[in-house]
């Protein structure tokens, strides 16, 4: 992505700033306003953790796009991106834009396949104008679904709930399934598509109110509140003859728990472990040799590996959407780029149900 | 087991008890020695945790027979057994002959298919005589390989090495494979039928003694001294390409550093964790997250579930054997039952190279 003329209007926003973020003071028409990440956070992020920097809007030149983007996914691993550790994909740079997914009307082109008034999704990273090559990027039918789905159950945290459970948990009919972060953007959408598979579905999350939108608006068949309790021995009266699926979003203690109620066989599938992310020593699964005595296993997956098989998987998941058999909760934002950073805070505050969403409103 | 007039002769032979253990003064007409499980240990077993006795040697009734027991196989396993927490195998109950495999001649047969003379393996327990019913009990070709091999690379051993590595780990002609406890009873065996299967294999053992015999005896390609210097390093120095499959029988801190080493698609085989069985608190796998980044697995495994293919193993482990292509090293100690307890510590200690096993040496 070239970035044109770039000139910081802001510096850090951090406790000592008097500098506020700009609500609501976007210029459409000139000026792309930037969160950029400026220093690699232990623990939690924090605002110095951050730089706002304003540039001109990119003009697109030949075989590219540029990108109004009107909403960006806010997502669990983002935090891992901004260590410096090299994972499954490299860290964001200090200086760089911070990557996120985003959809957004496409506002100028110079590339044959994509037109001016195109929906489209991408890595469009923390910032209000986008340039593409048009690389990754997704035409979205807004007919088929309001666009903020497109980041939940018809986007990447479909695809991510789908391929998890089916390819990697080999989820099947009759499997009793055990979803945490089940109010989540992954697990609402693992656990409903479990259940049109015909699983049995018990979900995990923090709090009654979180625990009830699991049952009744996501269809599981229970949910344990970790809060209240021991998760082991909900699991037990749950579960008595054992898990055959995990789907596991937090890591830490639950993950431990549903070890120990581990079916024969069973599959661990590793999709996130939101517990650990900030914590500057992660806590391993000590309950791991449960493995062995469930002959069971526990296998990490990446939904960019599946990138060949999206369309396909997009079309029954739509088809459930359009039957009304899906159900994508999204928890919208309405706010600036610059609130991104306490947006993003939501997440591991447990503020969120279903996929959480920064929208960028336009004054 | 029916265990005939029982008497104990033999009280706790603790620090405080006067009671030396018989070393040698095996009758073998008319008595038999026992170890049992007296308490359940709190780290590494203390003598207090043991009880010798003594009853009368069994007399098979009709579909029994009886077995001398001349070796004993001295399994790291046997730690989980002696405590309470239910496991893929019930737990030795205090009071019971301490459960282990064993080897030797029928004495006494009212039972069809097995003679006196022939020589048998079984889970036996440790004791100098076991009554059978013939259940689980494999008879053994002398002329093929020495007793103790039977305990060792064509036994139990050899067999959940073959299974472990070639069905959990899916291991493959040009496979980077990573063995941990190279020098003990199964490490060795799986290195060696990796080496066997054309995969590049890497040894980990503890002390320059052991690291020679993974390497001249064993034929590994190399054998990394996790008590010199960082095993990750080391790794990543003989492994550039990353581990394809991992053969765990250690856990701890070297199943961390392992699983940061770990290739695109890569099984992690969790077949035992020695250095967490005495551990109040196990050790998760901290950099268990690496599953993901790799997207890797983690797979338990039992040999017992491959108990109808047995045959076919052991076939084809007895023709590289025959061949001089697999080699069994056993460590063989000559002693009495009740050398069993300070026998099981060597595990412990790191003290024995390949399969350990207690020779009862009748006088």
């Amino acid at each position: 992505m070239a970035l044109v003329l770039r000139h910081r209007t802001q510096g850090h926003y951090g406790p000592n700033s008097n500098v506020s973020p700009p609500h609501g003071s976007r210029l459409v028409s000139s000026i792309n306003r930037q969160v950029r990440l400026a220093a690699r956070p232990s623990g939690l992020p924090r605002a110095t953790d951050w730089e706002l920097t304003s540039e001109e809007v990119p003009v697109p030149g030949p075989g590219q796009f540029t990108v109004a983007v009107s909403h960006l996914s806010v997502d669990p691993a983002m935090r891992g991106w901004m260590n410096a550790t090299a994972s499954y994909i490299p860290p964001v740079e200090i200086g760089a834009v911070m990557r996120a997914g985003g959809i957004g009307p496409v506002t100028a082109s110079e590339h044959p396949d994509f037109a001016v008034g195109d929906h489209v999704y991408g890595t469009f990273g923390v910032q209000e104008h986008a340039l593409s090559d048009g690389r990754g990027v997704l035409k979205l039918d807004t007919a088929l679904a309001p666009l903020p789905t497109y980041l939940g159950a018809l986007g990447m945290t479909g695809l991510t709930a789908y391929f998890a459970l089916l390819e990697t948990g080999k989820a099947r009919e009759g499997d009793t399934v055990v979803v945490s972060g089940a109010a989540g953007a992954v697990g609402s959408v693992a656990g409903q598509i479990a259940k049109i598979k015909g699983c049995r579905v018990i979900g995990i999350a923090g709090g009654p109110d979180k625990c009830r939108v699991v049952v009744e608006e996501f269809g599981f068949d229970a949910c344990i509140d970790y809060r209240e309790g021991s998760v082991r021995k909900a699991l037990r009266e749950l579960a008595p003859g054992g898990v055959d699926v995990y789907f596991d979003n937090v890591g830490g203690e639950i993950l431990d728990d549903v070890l120990v109620c581990l079916a024969r066989g069973a599959r661990v599938v590793i999709c996130g472990a939101i517990s650990q992310y900030n914590e500057a020593a992660v806590r391993g699964p000590a309950n791991y040799m449960m493995l062995l005595v469930a002959r069971a296993s526990m296998t990490g997956m990446l939904v960019f590996d599946y990138a060949d098989r999206y369309g396909e998987a997009l079309a029954e998941m739509a088809g459930w959407y359009a039957e009304g058999r899906l159900v994508s909760r999204e928890q919208v934002i309405h706010g600036a780029v610059a609130d991104f950073p306490s947006v993003l805070l939501m997440l591991f505050e447990g503020a969120n149900t279903g996929k959480l969403i920064l929208a960028l409103d336009s004054e």
